[in-house]
């Protein structure tokens, strides 16, 4: 596995990032990383390697795109000092065409998606030991719907930043549709967005899977 | 229009005809009806009609499939004593096999649910003066969908009592349809299922259309 | 019908147009328009004309009068950049003046309500396509009933300045006499003011007749 | 005045009498009486004659009709052995003619008010000391305003049972006619039925003026 | 009766005052005046003088001794304009003495109390039309108890001053001894300091009594 | 001191005694006990003799008079089985009297009080190791107020009892007596009833004096 | 792993099983397995064995000694029909004699704890295809601490079981034993009973460990 | 004993001091103290010494170490010019290195807790009467413990400022370590830190036997 002692790896995202964590810090023993993917991913790092000594910071927030990330950028990521950093963002800069296709200043578009991602890299990059890229996600199998065609193109952006930057990549949406292949989408999350217990579980083992662990 | 003077119209059916309306009686004038379709076919008909005096009731219950409607039955709706009946059922028969796919014995196929609803017919048709039936519906215009697929299917099953039985038949499944070829589903309803304001408007003018509404 | 393509409707008034509009944005999808005529109008012609794009917001408040609204005119109304606008306000003016008989202060007088609202008008009219004054309004069927006699007044000053500012004008007054030729006041409203939603209704279809809705 | 040493004064009615009392008891030295006239009697009679020992009660009940009030009779009336007994019945007899007009199942006409009453006549007659009638009021100063008619009517058959039974009579619609003639009803009461505190104190005044109050 | 028609009474004091009224501005029709002896007053004389408009104001506070009165006395008396103006001030600058006898920073002696209470008087007698100066009580029959012995003190400092300034004067202790006479101290109030509905009626009796109330 | 290992000690009363126990159980090591002299009892017990191993329960129920005692009596005391038993009852059987002077069904005057009491003696001396009897008190000191003269009967009662059936006697009525000779009444408790943690001390203090603490 | 296609998993036990899962049913998608080790479980096999179409089902209940699960044992386990069941049970059985010294007809000692448990297992054997025995356990490196040696000694009541009835024996001591040689207590839980989500993610790796699972 | 009359005792600390104590005062005859073993203090020696007139303040706060306690060292301590000082913290000094192992940065370690425990010392000496410092403690009877090992450490410190500085030296650690011959930690607090009723008994009969306590 890539981590090494006594290190600290911070999340950053949106709401399933989140997930309940205590606010403003995000950080502690119990509750205080949310009920998703990140304590998940804490509880099988600390469980799984307790002599490693690893941080887990959570600084995700509900609602997020890209643009509120950037506003709190300095604060909530670049003060935090963390020697690893992981982001899953861009679920609301898509969905908000959808849900509110008349409100276009909220929109956030591809170009200014991956513009501002790719300031998070370059701002990152020099200070950071890792940067791990999560893809957004859609749980519609269906790729010819029109939401899921814009949530691959917010992904391919993904892949491509963390090619140039040598990221770590983690590949949700694929995650998700090996998955789809056994159940219905409802059965992971009513709105297609937000998962069940099993689909953080699915986003923790992609991201585990992508850091080198090893059973 | 169908309905004469000083005539009673009961709705029943699941959540979507519920809306939070008043528990146990769900008739009175202001939020007694819930507020969805039912509240808009009542207000629509009680200004455009003012003469009318027509009676409506919301008997709709939350979660509700043919099955918990059935055990309902002789409470909500015979002792009711209807002039007109709509009823409006079938979602949560279909949704559930999707949702729950390990609960099995929760899920209601095909044959029971309009074997069940025909049982309703059968009882209902010599003391109403007309009975309407609406499809359940989903929202989603993918045909090729699981779920869509399965709830065409209970959707034709409605069609073909109403027609067997002399109903007026309801397809709201088709006014969906129409209205999705302008907007993307997730502004309707973020779970597919519980459509906004628009949404029920949709649901009441195809009521109203169907019942011979005059502008 | 007047509106045409990628518009915005903005309504503004006292709290029969707030009916629990969210705030401070009062725009959205679901329940953010409130549960009154705004949200009928809105559900009406989305409904009705998927295709026009109107993207409708309320920025009514409870308890506004002219004086209040003035206040918060240029924040609520002019920074909105509406293109069309719709105005309905006075029922509190001339309420205070029954309720609160001895709080003299708080009583706007016809000379300081015909005032604020021409200063409405000659700011708003270079701006937006299309002014729409919908009257106030009072539930009480005897025309010499005190207030109804004081609120005809005021209704009369709406008439008199959606003439001279060529606005769409919106008689809610005449409307509601029509439906009380065949009902009594209280089974709109206990208060005579805050309509149930069939009175709510009543005002978005006199309100959608007089912009030149078509079924 | 009427009332002796160490009795007991018992109220019933509907929503104007309960005010918030203490349910079952409607009994004690603070908030039991609830805020309405009962307690403004009851605080009027202690602080004006401390040596009379008065005991109050208060057996009002939100919403009923003679129809409820005959169901809890023997409870809450005869079980209670009243030396004097206070009625006022009648405001929700006449009110859900007007409120619920389709409901008729919920409508009190005349005659059944009137055999109702007089049946309580009857059997409470022989038992108490002295029986109190109040007429039930509508706070409307229109004479020929449809619900003010009916509710005359209802006044008057108190009037006629108050005679024919040689009951303190309490007429308490001319005491409120009279305050009307100095203010708008909304000053008194936004649904014309519920009273301000002012309101409640002229039911007691008029209540004690009938009963021999002297100051 | 002293109060003409139109003029604004203004009541201030603590809690006995206050009694929940609105905040901050304890006025209006209805519940805004608390359920205290204000509030019965005020339905009092709306009740017996229809006529007379008189405008009435609570601006009791809860806790308040003369300290903390001095400090809002402008923005809550002063700059109201009152026609009439009615104290009750004490009960907690003595009570205090006895309930936290080591926290002696928040004693407020006689001296403190009756300098304080006459810069209200030198302040308001210019500015209105008439003072009122009610005495502060304790519910406690023996003159010998300490607390009592104190009150008295209190309540002599507002006699001497009613005389100096011409203020009608209202002897609320002698009112309360008289009533307890015919009944123990407890059921009028558990802490012999908050007294209930009927204690509340004897306060607003004797004003009234000493502003020349005629039945 | 007269408890030895292992044995169970078993308080009931009222208010005083509940003080916010555990229901039903009243028994436990954190706050099951209330916050008054039980659990202050327990606490000094447990801290200074760790090695006797008393278990405490707590039995009192707020508003209690020996009527109501005497109805559970078996289920909450007898049934208990307890070593030790301490009763202190008797302040609401005295306090309804002033309190409520009109509803005399609920006084519990003296005859009662003692026979019910007495009933408990018989009931309790032959299963119990010993009995404490704990006289009911009113924190006044002037021994001529109406309620003190009668509660001091009945702790004249108590005396005699706890004589003939050779109980241990604990005089609370004199310890409060000796502290009221220092302060004020009010800084006990603001009814003369419910004492503040200062008060329930003395009661503790009391208590375990008459047990035989050492020091 | 020894689950096999479309079987039914149900977990019984105390409140580290139960962990706010949903009443009375414990089964669903989402969170009514409770946040603790059965979800986390669940959320690891659904992710890694789509296809398997495992039913997994929560009886645990707070506070529950082996005495209190005999009690609901038909109702929760034997009428659910599991093919597997886990039971994970006993802490409560010890941590009473420690926290509740005193009330010794709570404790449930060794002997009818192991005799209670071996009555499961022979009502349970014939009609389940697999148990799965869990220790209890005490989050408590020094093993001459006095709970953790009782709590060792039902630990190995549970492994004599597990042996006897060829059970699947998850030694839940052992592996948080490991877990301490890098930690120390109160990082895992403050109680040294309910752990932390890493606590619970040992438990469940350790559970899939003993039930064949392969990464 | 050794205080003296008419004088302020003040206590600060962490949470087993605050214990739900009036913000900010922390002062007064009823709950202002909060139900912890300053609550206990002052009701043992205002029962045992009411003549006394002793004044405690409870400036406790819950979570505090020495570093947050500096910050309102002024505020709390110094500014209310107390008699007597008496400071338990240390608490969660110790307890973070231990529950949080990875937020080094707010772990407090011995060099900084005594440096700035003796700041306090040297503020404080010359102001007040008398110093009372009191250890912290863990209930923990197992002095290999490795919290054990650090907390005593932190004792150890405050004994040598005790001797230092010449306050009075209060040793709870020693007293809990005596009751805990007889029971098990759990049956004084499930965390070993926050105690039962009895704990803080043990606090306060060993602060009071420190400061000269004669029964």
């Amino acid at each position: 596995m890539i981590f090494t002692h006594g290190k600290k790896l911070l999340f950053t995202g949106d709401s399933i990032t989140d997930c309940g964590r205590e606010k403003p810090d995000g950080e502690g023993l119990f509750e205080e990383l949310g009920n998703g993917y990140v304590s998940f991913v804490n509880a099988l790092i600390q469980s799984r390697y307790p002599e490693l000594g690893l941080r887990v910071v959570n600084k995700g927030m509900n609602g997020d795109t890209v643009r509120e990330l950037a506003e709190r950028w300095q604060r909530d990521v670049v003060d935090q000092n963390p020697d690893y950093l992981a982001i899953m963002i861009g679920i609301n800069d898509v969905w908000r065409q959808f849900h509110s296709p008349f409100e276009k200043e909220q929109h956030i578009y591809i170009a200014e998606y991956k513009r501002t991602l790719e300031g998070f890299m370059e701002g990152a990059c020099p200070h950071v030991d890792k940067l791990i890229l999560m893809t957004p996600f859609f749980l519609e199998k269906n790729r010819n719907d029109q939401m899921r065609l814009q949530m691959d193109r917010y992904g391919e952006a993904v892949r491509e930043l963390a090619e140039k930057y040598a990221c770590v990549f983690v590949d949700t949406q694929r995650a998700f549709d090996d998955y789809l292949e056994h159940a219905y989408t409802s059965s992971l999350a009513w709105d297609r967005v937000h998962p069940s217990a099993t689909g953080h579980m699915i986003l923790a083992r992609t991201f585990l899977s992508a850091i080198g662990w090893e059973e």
